[in-house]
C-alpha cells in the first residue's frame, strides 16, 4: 500500500491549483450571483487538457486514471464548484464517446468537444425516473437510416447552452436492456428547451428541461451497439460518482482553509476565535473528516482503475460518504463565521448551496445505500475481499 | 401539568394558519426571488394585532402571553419565513418601547407602529461585537437636551425599508453598564445605509449596516434610563430567542407536511415512496423531532411568561435545540424530494436557506452553549429546579 | 398550557428521591456486580405504594396519573435503574389485573401484589416473535373448567424469583385476535425455567425463559375474556413504554448530576474540567437533550392521562427518543470521565448498561419508527391534531 | 497511489483471521464472564511472533511495519479484542526496549519477552495526570548504581499477572524534560499491586494500579539517557494509537459478519429481517464507516513508517474517528440483534463493552481532538502538506 502521491501528480494538483485560483476563486461569487456559464473559462480550461482527463492518449486526452482525475477535479471544485462539476459532465460525455462511440462517429465530434469548442450535457434523467433509470421513457424509433426520438429530460446540466447532447434512450423492450445512446446535436430539430431552472446553487450553469419531439438523426449518431445504453449509463456513473464526490472534496477543502483563516483573524470576548476550544474541536474534526472523505475517494477511484470486481460498491460508498461529511463540513464552516458566513460577501453559504445538490446528484445518497446494501447483502462472504 | 392548547390558543393558531395560507405562503416564493420586502402584507398583519402581539392591551397591543405569541409565530412562518422573521423583530421592538420608554416618547411613536404605519429595526450588533454586545462602540454623547450618536451597526433587519430604529449606544464607562437604549427616526440626518446584503437566504427582509454620523436626537427619545440599555437587550433576547425558533418550527411544519404530500404522489420503481421503510423512520423522525422542539419552546415560553428564574437558560436551550433540529429536518425534506428539492419550484430549499439563519441570530447557538453551561455550572444544585 | 409539577407531584418527587436515595443508590453497584435481585427493598418501595402507582385507590393502589407515575420513576431509577425498571413490570402486571381481571381473581391476587408479598412477571415475548407479538404461539387450550397451556416465553424479567405470571396465550385463531391473557402461579407443575441469562446490564434483575408444558390453571385465572389480550398487551404496551422512557430518563438526570461534580473536582493541565470549552458545551447538550426528552415523557403520559386518540402515537414518540438521547447522555458522561467511567467503582457504566436495553425493550426503537410513521401516513391532515 | 494489500500482507491477514477463530474467538465469552488473562494462548501468539511484530528481526522480531502490524491486530481482535488489546500494549513495550535500551539490558530481557516467557506492562498514566503525561509525579532518585523509585500509577494493563513493568518516572526537572524511563522487574522489593479493577470491558486483561515504594533498581534498567522518557512516551502513542484503533477495526469488522449472519437467519412478521430496507441502509452505512476508518488506520500507519512529519497528527485523526466509529458500529450492530444483542450469549454485548474503553486509551478522543486542533492551527499552510 502507497498513500502518497506521485510526483506527476503533485504537479498535476499545483497546475490544477493554479488554474482555480486564478481563473475561477475570483469569479465564483460573481458567476453564482449572475446565473453566469463561463464557457470562455471552460475552454481555457479545455487547454490545460481539462476537459479530457480520463480520455486515453490516443483520443486526445490525458490518459490519466481516475485517482489522478479526481485530484484535478478537487482543486478545481475548490475554485468553483458549479463550473467544475459541468466540466465533470462534460468530461463523462466525451469518455462515453471515446469508449463506446465508432471511428466515424468520433472523429466528427470528438477533438471538438476535447478543445472546448463545443459542450456536451449529459441526458438521462427523466421526470418520472428520477432514481429508477432503466424504466426511462424517451423512445428512439429506428426509420431508415435514421432514429426519432420522442420524449422528455429533467435536470440536464448545460442545457441550452451546450452544442452537444448525449441522450440515454429506449429502443426496445422495457427495463433495462432496451435503452441505447445517442449523439444528438442540441440545435436539432424538434428539440426544445424548458426555462433555465432557478435552483438553490450551482448557479453557474444551466439546467434546463429538454423535450424531443420527432428528433431526427442519423443512425451513425448511436453510441454503440443497441441495448448497450444502460451498460454505459452505469459505467459511466460509477467514474460520475467520483467526480461528483471529488467536487465536494474541493468545496470542503475550500470551506477548512476559509475556516482557518477566520478564526485567526477574529476576535470575540477580547480573543481570537482560534483560541476557543470548541472551535478547536470542531476544527479538528472538520479536517478529520475531511481526510477521511478525500480517502474514501481515492480508494474507490483506485478499485475503479483497477477494475476491481466491487469497484461500483466502492464508488456507491464514497460518493455517500465523501458529499455527506464535505456537506455538513461546509456548513459547520458557515456556521464558524457567524452571520458573514450566511452572507454572500463570503463563500461559505455558496458552497454550502453547491454541495448540497450533491447529495442527490448522481444517484441520491439513499439509491447509494440501495446499492450498498444489496452487494452486502448479496455476498455475505464478500468482507474479505473488502479488506 | 397540561400540555393541551387552550380553546383561545387554538382559535389564535386557527386564524395565524389561515393568514399565513391565504397572505404569505402564496407570494412567498416570488418575494424570496425577486428581494421583496412585502410592506403591504405587514399591514395587514397589523390589522391582526400581529405586530403587538405580546404589548400589553393598555399599550393597544394583544397582550399575549409569550407562549401564545410562540403559536402565532409558528403558524405564520410556515406561509412565509422571512417576513415573519421581520415581524418578531418589530415585535421586540414595539415591546421595548411600551415596557421601558416613557408615556411622551411611547404617545408619539407607539400607535403608528403598532398600526404598521411604521415599522422598526432593532440595532444592537456591531461589526466587531458580534455575540459580545457588552462591549459595543457606538456612541451616544449627550449635548444639552440631546444625544449626538456616532458609530456603525451591522445585520440590521429591515433597515432602509423602516422608519423608526431602536438603538444601543454607549453613554457611560465600558462594558455593560454603559449602554443606553434610544428611539432614531430613520431619516435623521447623519444615518447611512450600506447596499441591501446580499444573503442565503431571508431574502424577503432587507439586511443592511447602518453608520451614525453624529446624529443627533432629543433626549426625550432615550429609552430608559442611561446606563439600562443592555439590561433591556438581555430582556428583549430571551424573547428575541423564542420568537426565532417559534419561527424554525413554522419552517420544520410546513416541510414535514410537504413531505407527506410528496412521498404519497411520487413514485420511484412502481410504488409510492411513503412505501419505502426507510423513508418511513426518516418521516418517524422528522415528526418526533418537531414535536421535541414544539415542546422545548413553549416550555422556554411558560417559564419566561411565568418569571421563573431560570427563564433565560430555558430560552437559551430551546433556542439552540429547536433551530438545529428544525433545520435538520428542513435540510431532510429537501433530501426526501431528491432533485425537485434543490430547485425554487418547490419550497424546501427555501425553508433551508431562511431556517438557517436561525442558527446564528439571536446570539450563535454556540453562545446558546456558553449560556447554558454557565448556568448550570454555577448552581450544581439547580439540576432540582428543573424538574 | 402549564408545564409547572403541582405541588403534590413535588412532593411525590421529594420522597421518591429520598427512597431511592436511601434505599437504592446505595447498593446499586453491589446488586448489578452480584447478580443480586433485592426482593426485600422491592417489599420496602411497595410500603410507599411504588408497585401500585396508577392503579385504583379503590382497588389498593394510589391512583397516580400515569404523568405522576413518571415522575416518580424518574427519581427512582437515578438510585437504581435496573430494580426500578423491575419495578414499572410488576406495576404494569398489577395494572392489567386492576383494570381487566374480575373481582374474584383480584381478590385473591391483587391485595398481595400491591403489597409486595408475592411479585409478579409478565410474560409476552417468544423467540420466535419479538417485535411480532401478535403471532405468539404459546397456546392455551381450554380443558372444561380449566386451560391447559403449552410453549414458550423469553426474555422474562424476574422469572425465577416471582410468584405470579401474567401470561399472553393463544386461545383461538391465528394472529391478534386469538390471543387471551393469563394469571399462572409461579409454581404451576409444568412451569419450567431458563437459567438466568447473563445480560450486559439489568444485572439486579433476573431474566429467564420460561417453558410452559401442560400447565393447568382454572378457567377463572383468565383475565377478561378470550380474545382481548392482545388489546391488553397493546394498552400495557402505552403504559410500559413511558415507564422505561421514565427509567432512562433517571439514568441520565444522575449522570449528568455525577459529571457535574466530577468536571468540578478532577483537574487535568492545573485546572478543572470544568473550565474546558469543548466540555461544558458538551455538558450544556446534555441538560438541553434530558430536559427536552422529560417534555417528550410528560408530554406523552398527559396525553394518555387524558386518553388523547393519538396517545399511542405520542408513546411511541417519547420511548424512542428518551430511551435514544438518554443513553447517549450516559454515555457521554462516561467518556467525560475518562478512564475512571470505564470502572465501576463508579457508576457511569453502569448506566451506560443498564440503560442500554431501553432501546429495545418494550418494542425496540425501530418499532417505534414504523409506529409513528404508520400513524403518520395514515393521516396526512393529522399534523394539525399533533399541536 | 495504491490501496491494495501486498501478497505478503494477504498472508499474514490470514494467518492471523486463522489464529483468531483457533485460539481466541471460541474462548473470549469465557474469558470475558470468568475474568481469566489468557497467559497460556499470548505465549501461542508469540510463537506467531505476535508480540514482536514491529521490531527488528536484528532483535528477535518480525521487523513488520506499522502498517502489516495493523492488519494483523485488526484480525486478532476479531477474535478477542481484550487479549489482542494487551498484546498490542506488549508489542509496544517490546519495542521501547527495542529501541532505546542498550544492548546489555535488551540482551537480559528481550529475547524472553518476545517468546512470551515473560510478560510486559506499561505504566505511564497516574491518578493525577491522565491526559496530561507531562506532569507525572513518580519519582526515580539515583543513588549510587542504583534507582530508587516512589509514586504510583493507575489503569496499569496486566499488571499483577506481567513480568516487567516499563516505567515512567521522573529523574530531573519539572513539566516534559525530567521524565526517564525504566525497566522494573514486577516482583522488585516495594512494588505493591492494587485490587484488580472491575471494569465495563477488557475483562480479559487484569488493571491494576501499581504503587512503588522505596523499589531499587540497577542503574542500568534505565532504558536511555536520563529525560528521553516523554520522548519516548510520545513515540509510542503514536504506535500505540494506531494498535488501538486496528482493534476497534477488528471488532468492527466482527460485528458487522455477525450482523449480516443474523439479518439472513432471523424473521420478522415473516420475512428475514435483511428485507427490510431500514436496516439494509444501516448495514451500508456500517460498511461504509468501517471501511472509511480502515483507510483511516492504513494512511496513518504508512506516515508512520515513512517518517511523515505530520505522523502524529494522522494517528490522532485516526485513533478519533476509527474508535468513535467502530464503537457506533458495534453498538448499531448490537441494536438489530434486539434482545438477543443485550445477552452475553451473543458477543455484541461484549465487543461493545470492550471498544467502548478504546476512546479513552492512549489519549481520550477528545485529546485527539486538541492534538489535531494544535498542528492545524499551527501551521495554516500545512493543508497542502496533507494531501
Amino acid at each position: 500500500m502507497d498513500f502518497d502521491l506521485s510526483e506527476e501528480q503533485r504537479l498535476l494538483v499545483e497546475s490544477a491549483r493554479a488554474f482555480a485560483s486564478h481563473e475561477l476563486a475570483p469569479h465564483a461569487a460573481d458567476w453564482d450571483r449572475d446565473h453566469h456559464f463561463p464557457v470562455d473559462v471552460i475552454r481555457r480550461a479545455a487547454e490545460q487538457g481539462y476537459l479530457a482527463l480520463y480520455i486515453g492518449e490516443e483520443d486526445g486526452g490525458l490518459g490519466l486514471s481516475r485517482l489522478s482525475t479526481s485530484l484535478i477535479f478537487e482543486q478545481l471544485s475548490a475554485g468553483c464548484v458549479a463550473t467544475t462539476a459541468f466540466m465533470t459532465i462534460h468530461n463523462m460525455a466525451c469518455w462515453m464517446l471515446a469508449s463506446f462511440a465508432d471511428q466515424a462517429l468520433k472523429a466528427v465530434w470528438l477533438p471538438r468537444l476535447i478543445s472546448g469548442e463545443l459542450l456536451a450535457s449529459y441526458c438521462l434523467t427523466e421526470p418520472d425516473a428520477g432514481s429508477d433509470a432503466a424504466h426511462l421513457r424517451t423512445r428512439a424509433k429506428r426509420e431508415g437510416g435514421e432514429y426519432v426520438i420522442d420524449g422528455s429530460k429533467c435536470f440536464i446540466s448545460g442545457a441550452g447552452s451546450t452544442e452537444v447532447l448525449i441522450v440515454m434512450a429506449r429502443t426496445g423492450e422495457d427495463g433495462a436492456k432496451g435503452i441505447s445512446c445517442f449523439l444528438v446535436p442540441a440545435d436539432a430539430p424538434g428539440v426544445r428547451y424548458g426555462r433555465n431552472e432557478l435552483k438553490m446553487g450551482w448557479c453557474a450553469q444551466p439546467t434546463r428541461s429538454i423535450s424531443f419531439e420527432g428528433v431526427r438523426i442519423p443512425a451513425g449518431n448511436r453510441i454503440g451497439p443497441e441495448g448497450q445504453g444502460f451498460v454505459y449509463a452505469m459505467k459511466g456513473l460509477d467514474g460520475g460518482r467520483l467526480n461528483i464526490a471529488s467536487c465536494s472534496l474541493g468545496a470542503a477543502q475550500a470551506a477548512l482553509e476559509q475556516s482557518l483563516r477566520y478564526v485567526e483573524e477574529r476576535k470575540q470576548f477580547g480573543k481570537p476565535l482560534a483560541e476557543f476550544q470548541a472551535l478547536q474541536f470542531k476544527l479538528a474534526d472538520m479536517l478529520t473528516d475531511l481526510t477521511a472523505s478525500r480517502q474514501m475517494v481515492r480508494l474507490a477511484a483506485h478499485k475503479l482503475d483497477h477494475k476491481h470486481p466491487e469497484a461500483s460498491l466502492y464508488c456507491a460508498m464514497s460518493k455517500r460518504f465523501a458529499t455527506d461529511h464535505c456537506f455538513d463540513l461546509c456548513n459547520a464552516a458557515l456556521q464558524l463565521h457567524g452571520g458573514y458566513g450566511y452572507l454572500n460577501d463570503y463563500p461559505l453559504e455558496r458552497w454550502v448551496r453547491d454541495s448540497r445538490v450533491h447529495q442527490i446528484l448522481e444517484g441520491t445518497n439513499e439509491i447509494m445505500r440501495v446499492i450498498v446494501a444489496r452487494r452486502l447483502l448479496e455476498q455475505g462472504g464478500m468482507l474479505d475481499q473488502l479488506l
